[in-house]
């Protein structure tokens, strides 16, 4: 962390913040220029507030160097987090996974098709939205509860582990038996839900927001990190920006990003992204060469009727089809790494 | 609302769709041209959800015309809403408020003491942060339930009405005696958190969320109106841009926009938008100029040790200068119309 | 096209504005509800100027149905578009080409030596600067004439084609032996520039502007192409969003949508978007995965020392490795799709 | 500015890299901690190019610390620059222009007739485009050269000083008698046109690009003041965000922003930014009490018929109404500053 003071900074008050940051033990280095005096700190920042700093009258600006997250950082944790998602199911470090199912749970038979359709095809988590956040009151807001029953149901048919949304904490206690909780988008700051579930003994996917950066996305992680569960799954499902073509814009260079400051697997969400379906099957296949750990994929098996979502959603067939293009271009990519 | 039809649309399936929109109670008129063919849609298409329609095989692209807001919506309520925010202190059509107060309470002589200075300045409400986002679980979190307690001391010191931040339902029950909730921009599309709020008999304050778009604020303060709370405030405070170098952009044109669009007041917090004390004077007279129906401050007796968000605060001194110029532009203003 | 008229509209305005529009050669659909009247227009929009129509004082709003752009339409050219770039070697429809080459020329050994070994690599086209658009004034702005008479050189060498950028018309004399004409991000809307690349015979190459739409870029290329000149190409190259980690956002979704809405060539370049070469292979990867015609990578041998954007550019080693990877990612994409 | 030196330095490599920056004429002070060591350079660093010191391979990251412009900043010209934009008439430092007229220059009687009805309103500059950057081909393209007589004529009736935009250096010829050139968002940087504005004896009036920092503006003024030509005058007139609703966001803030980093005057042009006539009133009020030395509207005796850009013109009524609230609150304001 660099801290650049003001020109007129008095002796006594530069010595008391120095007094200050050396007892938060940080090694503090001064370089006076003929206008500008420089500290350079050096040691662990992480905890360090640098609004606090900044607030200071001989502060002019301060700069942090190191991130500010620390068990999230790969720069302590050098190699790939590995760890379970369902029973014997493994993610990151090589381990890939394919999450399917429908935007909404809308009905026993159609999520229990579904669930087994894509197993068929490869997909190893079944997805699917009990409880559902909809821009508009008058929107279909899911099954709520009855939603979390039909999928355990599916789970129970196909064994397929399931992940699902948590909208509020007052539901959590529906959650026992599912085997992945996803914080969505527009939850990825609500920082009450985000230490409770530091709590939790199962692995947290958190989508990035829609205006978040990597940094904020990862400072959401640090949240569920600090209070114990390291099983953190990060996602990238597209950012707000002035195109409004694509519902989204998906950003796809999260993958090398994320995977380059942290050690946590790093999926793609291509469907609430692009929010039309001929353009999930470019988009998974480009996230899967960029080097994702894992796709997240909508797929209903009549998006024509699908109660929320449907542009968004695939068939089966088209996701049977991009389910062995993905194995075929990572056998493809592989194989390029070994020569 | 105005639906496209693909080329080659089958009369049958043409057919049973305008018999289903014509269920939903809409007048439907049929444009036929030698390549396209377009419906028309009139009525209240408030409770239409066009992702379903846009879902349909025939369906080429939908577009709304009217707007899907229909209690916040100025079209249907042509006056300005105007109602009480704490005893006798009405906002809207005319009332101005000011509200302000520290980012964070942090102590009882903080609170008290910004209370007091601030209202001799003219502020008509006091805000202070008792439960606080904040982007890092290593940053101070506010002083929570103790946080609320002082608040109302200050209030029975001074008579100010208080207002401060909602952050998870769980903390509802402490919020009796507070006069207007927040809704802070991390939760403007807590979509649970909004329900519940139109159950409450207070005013709500709902801050736009930093990539949030005017429909979509006005939808969110139809979660609270739908319930039946009717008394929603609108606060801009400020877009996340690819600008840097303030916070973020305070989006000013949101207050004549809001203002066309709906009837509810329309309040600027001038502080977290640009996140520098130096800019909350000019960009606080800019939002008075343009019409707002309050200012929303962050004022701390102590800028540089503040605990949080200090270098946007500004002290009872510039806060007093500003109060005045504020009450100057508006007597210009109202003395120019009459002209 | 589509107008809604305001409410109290009189008949002999809704009358005038009704033959105006069938002068033009539309044909034209009235919806008349209990509230509102819709006009729908029927045929060839694209030369209609939806802000004149805006302006009249019965009209509410426009919405426009089909796009603006008939040259660069997909509806009206269903193939790909396959021309050549340099003497036998095709773009589009299957034809992917490789270009590769410094930010900078700087001198007749470096660029002859980086042009041998992209060669010799699998690069098709050769790329180099020889006018630099820079931010400051004093960062270094190209060898200007020079440069272009070094690139010739290279291409005798190697017999690669070459690129380079035009920054003004004044330029343009220089360029007659350039095989392709690149038309730079902030170039993207200099009107008068693509006017007269109109009436060049060349392709030309158009990047996207940092913050310009699909429509935009392709509204660019109707420039050139009413001119008479069907060659372009269109290239992302990242747009401008709230993240500052990557210098821009690659949006890889550009590739599927503009290949959608048009039968030109789409290349993509991630060296630009995301200044940081080693994001470079995982994004061109995607880019390739994601259907592209082409890519353009920055190539410096010394790019420590490169005049230049060095932090963007690969080794010849590093991308003689990606060449290859590209290769199997597509042959693996091909044997995919004979599946 | 601070360099953060990779890990693993050898000390031959750091003290190369610190020679060569002493030869800059900088004061290089060294921060060598456990992990990482720093560079503080003191000194003018403006002329250093970040990307050739980030290209080095022993350096982790640059960071620059003072600002990139030097003739534009207001550290080395602590005073408002005042220069004169027209005879006598002054702008910068309290002086305030208004500069108003139509989008495009149409007719003789049209300009005339404006020019006439807006000096009346108090109008101090006449505006009026001859050449019209439009994004569409087949979209009315201005007089051109036509325009520009049709401009002097008005200039002649009047008094008024105009001003113009210069879409392409090859017409520059017929500015001469133009009082102010305007260089459009567009252009911005139009790196060449903006280096040969540097050598012309007028104020130039930049407007910031859709997508641009308020650095990169700055760096735009740099380019012509680097020249020899210090008469800048700077215009916000939106920026392009995620927010549809506005043609483009207005960002009031740049009016203090630019005005604390630089010394030369910040005029607003609320017309483009919003698109909509209804908002140019109150966005012009608060790009005024925001402390604006100008505003940039434009007026049509008949926005309905308007060649282009009729929705955001506002009529010589309104314009009269406005320029009285303008002269109103600027009495107020100095009234208030000087309590």
């Amino acid at each position: 962390m660099i801290i650049l003071l003001k020109n007129n900074t008095k002796n006594d008050e530069l010595q008391s913040l120095i007094e200050w940051l050396k007892n938060m033990g940080l090694d503090v280095h001064i370089s006076e220029g003929a206008e500008q005096t420089l500290l350079g700190l050096i040691g662990d920042t992480s905890r360090i507030d640098t609004d606090l700093i900044q607030a200071l009258d001989i502060v002019e600006s301060v700069k942090r160097i190191q991130e500010p997250y620390k068990n999230a950082n790969r720069k302590f944790h050098p190699d790939d987090s590995i760890f379970e998602v369902g029973k014997d199911n493994l993610i990151g470090g090589g381990h890939f996974q394919i999450i399917a199912g429908p935007c909404s749970v809308e009905n026993e038979e159609q999520i229990c098709t579904i669930a087994k359709d894509v197993k068929k095809s490869g997909a190893t988590i079944l997805r699917g939205g009990a409880f559902k956040p909809r821009t508009s009151p008058y929107s279909f807001q899911g099954l709520r509860q009855e939603g979390i029953r039909l999928l355990l149901l599916a789970k129970k048919e196909t064994g397929l582990p399931i992940i699902t949304e948590l909208m509020d904490l007052s539901q959590l206690s529906l959650f026992d038996e599912v085997d992945v909780i996803q914080v969505g988008a527009r939850n990825m700051q609500n920082f009450e839900m985000l230490k409770e579930l530091g709590h939790c003994d199962k692995p947290i996917l958190i989508k990035r927001g829609m205006s978040s950066t990597f940094q904020e996305l990862l400072m959401s992680a640090e949240y569920v990190m600090s209070g114990g569960n390291e099983r953190v799954i990060l996602c990238e499902r597209g950012i707000r920006t002035f195109e409004t073509y694509t519902r989204n814009t998906l950003d796809i260079s999260a993958v090398p990003v994320l995977k380059e400051l942290s050690h946590l697997p790093v999926v793609v969400d291509p469907s609430h992204a692009t929010g039309m379906s001929r353009m999930v099957p470019p988009m998974a296949l480009a996230a899967t060469a960029a080097g994702a750990d894992g796709l997240m994929v909508e797929v209903h098996n009549d998006p024509a009727h699908a109660l929320c979502d449907g542009p968004q959603s695939i068939t089966p067939e088209t996701f049977d089809k991009l389910a062995h293009q993905v194995k075929s271009l990572r056998n493809a990519m592989n194989a390029a790494l070994e020569c």
